[in-house]
């Protein structure tokens, strides 16, 4: 899948209860994800883990959509200049 | 770009390393990075917030890649059975 494709699933899914809920709020449930793939990482299943990639990762476009900012733009620098 | 695209750049780059790192050391970057963000969105610039977005989302690949798993196959439920 493409990070902009991705973005695009997110905000159909979700765009309107993530406005609604605002930024902030946003932020705080990506640590939440964060955390729960944390302890997957730590103890649990591939499954699990898996599950809490793709929830982190789903998180993270979503929190991007809310900013207005492209997952593709953010990534450019590790083409062009990578730290 | 793609997602496994995107894997596949942060192992050329940094697969060595993150290895040579460990998984917990890998899980800890990212904590820090989320950190990282989470002050950007509350008092960054768009620059500085698009900088975190990538790094969050550059370690995220990383630890898929340490964790022998793909993004694709962890958003895949966003697709075919979203939360």
């Amino acid at each position: 899948m493409q990070l902009d494709e991705l973005q695009t699933l997110m905000d159909r899914l979700y765009g309107d209860a993530d406005r609604a809920r605002g930024i902030p709020a946003t932020v705080a449930w990506l640590c939440e994800e964060l955390g729960e793939l944390a302890q997957a990482v730590r103890k649990g299943s591939v499954d699990e883990q898996l599950h809490e990639l793709g929830d982190v990762l789903a998180w993270l476009a979503s929190l991007a959509n809310q900013l207005g900012l492209s997952l593709d733009d953010a990534v450019e620098r590790y083409i062009t200049d990578p730290p």
